[in-house]
């Protein structure tokens, strides 16, 4: 009978023991599923000297690079950039984003992304804020949804930039993969 | 008779029924309930050429308009602005408010806000972190309270911006309801 | 024997069951247990007159301060500093922190910070983005991590400086206390 009880503590002890993920299967789906999941398109037109006139720019360097490296450090950009559904500029924009980034990596471009996505059509009310770094040397990189409002009530996620196109130092577009993980 | 029982039975089931969602009454509870709410109130003197003095003052502009539209763009703010219980100016302050606000928008006046609204009182201390967009044209705007701690410890939720007064572009109130949703 | 089973049984419960949390010992351990936690040293060398040279230096001021009370107001630093796992400038950085801080506060030195903690090695990939307050008076200070990607996937928790060097206004190191309460 005491291997009855040993049986019965095996028995429980598998009950509560917890699964073991398989290496590969953690690999696959290693991520919760988001809860939303949309891609969107940013540009950015930075007034400068070469081609863009003001009226059809977006973006302004408010703050001159230092010296520091050679990679632009220090120079600060406020952007009002439209947002399209797909990679044509002149789609009528879904959504802009304003806010700023700036270059901040002395051996290479690199920017810290903090603002806004607004979302103000029938289709879709309210804001998603984004904070985080943007390496232009990755084919990808992650930066976080630390909040929003409106239809994005509570949301926080991750968002994907990938760079689509770089024509000279004044126009850019980045391809905006936004996964939410908690929605309300 | 049967005909008096199914009024019946109908005139039971209309009590019972729960009440069919009308479009009104989904929006006032379209969201969960606060787990903290309380409303405060920002008063920001900035630094001018027209009136204040620098004694008053509690913010100052650090980088200048661009000419990029006419919503004073690119210019950015730095703060450090007393936070009360009521409007008035006067009353002691019961926490503040120390960050930046920049001007982000080409066809309107709208800012970027990021600060840590410090309280340090022996009722309450700790921090409550916000990012998000202050357009002004909106009656309220909604911005994220991203993180918190101390006595706000681990704290989300929604900050909802009304602007209260205007007096000339050197001073302005914001009424903050602050309504949290994740509290620890 | 089946009541030896049940007993077994019921002594096993307790030993997995979790310790029911006595109201003093809650007190005494307010916050959760962090489900990771770890300590880092941030390293910032200021680009100045007196003494740094460009090649040492990984920080640089991009505004000047305000002439709003006696402590650096409106000064904005922009830093790409290494990130070490001793107190020791000279050893490997295991990761780095990209971003700014500003200082805001009229009436001591502080400043709020916005910032991404890149981790770019064998051992972890990813990055932890932040956002709070950092007064330099008292003696630790704690900010909001907002957000994290890759093996940080987001991640939220509570970053605690203390300062433990500061060498003229051109280096000063912190000690960053890691904590996170929210894992994936």
């Amino acid at each position: 009978m005491k291997g009855l009880a040993a049986m019965l503590l095996c028995f429980f002890l598998l009950l509560v023991a917890p699964p073991s993920a398989s290496s590969s299967s953690r690999k696959s789906s290693k991520y919760p599923k988001p809860c939303n999941q949309f891609v969107l398109y940013y540009h950015d037109i930075l007034f400068g000297r070469t081609r863009n006139i003001l009226s059809n720019s977006t973006s302004y360097r408010i703050t001159n690079a230092t010296n520091l490296g050679n990679y632009q450090f220090g120079s600060l950009i406020v952007f009002d950039d439209p947002i399209t559904k797909d990679e044509n500029l002149r789609s009528p924009p879904v959504a802009t984003a304003q806010g700023l980034y700036v270059y901040d990596m002395r051996s290479d471009y690199s920017t810290l992304f903090a603002f806004s996505l607004i979302f103000n059509s029938t289709e879709r009310k309210g804001t998603l804020n984004i904070l985080g770094s943007d390496p232009l040397g990755p084919p990808s990189r992650d930066l976080s949804v630390v909040g929003g409002t409106g239809d994005f009530f509570m949301a926080r996620g991750i968002v994907t930039f990938t760079t689509e196109a770089i024509e000279s130092i004044e126009y850019f577009r980045l391809k905006m993969d936004f996964k939410l993980y908690e929605c309300y």
